[in-house]
């Protein structure tokens, strides 16, 4: 058969501050792919369906010296996210055509699978704290349903990082109680959205922040939490003053925001640290000063990663998330952008904050 | 019979840093007891053995409308602190003349029980984080023995604050594994001599930090921690760096200290942030930079009050101090000064890190 163009989008070169799409991230079409001919060596071929950009891939496009959390992107390579695939081609025969596959891929719309673009470092490369995301794409890809009454859009918001890292983390960390506050910053975001929805599931008042004041009309009247604000607008401090003290912290910025957010802490509160967007593209480190709080306080603060808490919380979380789900008690928004060419535009605008819910990228149509 | 001089170390005005002994606080031996006639009103009267000076009190000197986790002490009355008193009369029948009894109790010579000096602040004055201290002495004295081979003057380092936080904290929070690495801050203190012993009970390898030489080698031959140094001469990040990483970080210090020890933490290590000293005489607040890595590491980060602990661990921590006494396997060491009239001078100093152990103040002989 003739061969189809397979495109791709390329990481270039390390970004300073906000990647900028056509020079750190290229779209490149130059690959060609012979659906029927290519060899699957046992494996099996895919077509991507969705592409879900994550903030967390900031943090690998970095001078490759230095360590982190998670292990650096090749240059060269296509840029790894994940994504929801459909299987189209298969030699293993636990994997089906028609099966729709979920995790870690290349941003490309066909994929070969296991992908050979996969690169890990030398064994003792990185300290034990960084994961070596290329070791094999993680776990793999794990076979997925779709969610019941959500299209296929839904997938990555509900069951990828943001609704499993927020579950898991309250679940883990949260020890939430009926009538206590959380304080929720980037309330709107992909994972902002489900940590709030799943406080208010167990009772807790939610205070959340946001960065425009179209997000938080929609934060009171769609998903109804008791106090938003527009952060650009309203001091955390000011606006915690009035709505707190707070119970629980759900940080996902740091600096000054996670500086106010101590401040105004209950003894015993507890602080789930999940990110700190104010210092992924290069800002100046902000200082913090409250911290003496922690112990005058009695606060407790948990660093959160999901992949430590899949293996305990897996089980119980998709049964929750399918029951929550059936009752119609969780609300699903994304911001929906067409076309693997606008897939890093569209990741550099959900860094950047300028819309509402789970980024996806729908690449192709799940139903061909 | 002749009523006796009662000397006490009062409370005078405000410190801005230090306290000032003579300024802040005044020796007064302005009143008189008499010890046959005093009416006990169903209760009991004392003489302070001895005195136990702590660097929390420095946080209830203060502008009594500043919130904190304690309340503030009161202006013209005593000073309060831990310490052990002799019963010498009674009218309480569960209390006996010759008991030794411990907690907090005012600055003076007699005492007696309830003392009268206690004025708890009025419902709802503080915030719920703070402790009252006013209201009753918290849970009122305790009777006390002996501690197997040693001096009275043991009993405050080991079964008062520095060793009950010390092995409490750890229990509930310090997750500690045989193997793993521990950094202690103000490694040679009352607290710290306790926290490295019981980490080295638990297999742990201890670095300490410390601010004198003298002490340095007390750490290194006396205690046998694996690694001690200056901090005055060496910094905490290149002897991290040479020592580390560290699984557990008791943090008595804060600000700088804090941010290096973040800095070369392991993955799921913990903080065990117990003060912050660093603050408590007026200093310029530190803005700590790491805290990024809280999340990136997965570091779990605890405030730590005593009086939260107690209730849960008292049995199991007099059980352990006792046998590891009784195996020779716990060292003490005081740095003991003499007469009430020296008891704020000896605080300050013990403030100003001047001398190794647990600064115990001896008033009164204990065999009289």
């Amino acid at each position: 058969m003739t061969p189809v163009p397979n495109p791709r989008i390329l990481y270039a070169s390390i970004p300073t501050g906000y990647p900028i799409p056509g020079e750190n991230t290229k779209y490149d079409d130059s690959e060609q792919i012979d659906l029927e001919n290519v060899p699957l060596k046992g494996g099996y071929l895919t077509r991507t369906v969705l592409i879900s950009p994550e903030p967390w891939l900031r943090e690998r496009l970095r001078d490759p010296t230095v360590a982190s959390y998670s292990s650096p992107m090749r240059l060269g390579l296509p840029m790894v996210g994940s994504g929801l695939v459909k299987v189209i081609r298969s030699e293993d025969p636990k994997i089906k055509v028609g099966d729709f596959m979920t995790g870690l891929i290349p941003w490309q719309l066909y994929i070969v699978h296991p992908w050979e673009g996969w690169q890990p470092w030398p064994p003792g490369h990185w300290p034990d704290f960084t994961v070596d995301i290329d070791a094999g794409g993680l776990s793999g890809l794990t076979k997925v349903q779709k969610l019941p009454g959500k299209d296929w859009t839904a997938v990555p918001g509900v069951l990828g990082a943001p609704g499993r890292t927020a579950w898991m983390g309250l679940k883990e960390y949260g020890d939430l109680k009926k009538g206590e506050t959380i304080y929720v910053s980037t309330g709107a975001g992909a994972l902002g959205l489900m940590v709030c929805q799943f406080a208010q599931a167990a009772g807790l008042k939610v205070i959340a922040s946001t960065g425009s004041d179209e997000k938080v009309k929609y934060l009171m009247e769609v998903i109804g939490v008791d106090h938003a604000f527009n952060y650009k607008t309203t001091k955390v401090d000011s606006a915690l003053s009035k709505w707190g003290p707070i119970d629980v912290y759900w940080d996902n910025v740091g600096g000054e925001t996670l500086d106010a957010a101590i401040a105004h802490c209950n003894i015993h509160a507890r602080i789930l640290a999940c990110g700190y967007i104010s210092e992924y593209n290069g800002e100046e480190k902000y200082g913090v000063k409250n911290l003496a709080w922690i112990f005058k306080k009695r606060i407790r603060m948990y660093g959160i990663l999901v992949g430590d808490l899949v293996p305990k919380w897996a089980g119980p979380f998709f049964e929750e998330v399918y029951k929550l789900l059936a009752e119609g008690k969780l609300k699903t928004q994304e911001h929906i952008v067409h076309g693997l060419e606008n897939a890093d535009k569209a990741w550099v605008e959900l860094l950047q904050g300028k819309h509402l819910g789970k980024t996806v990228v729908v690449v192709s149509n799940p139903e061909a």
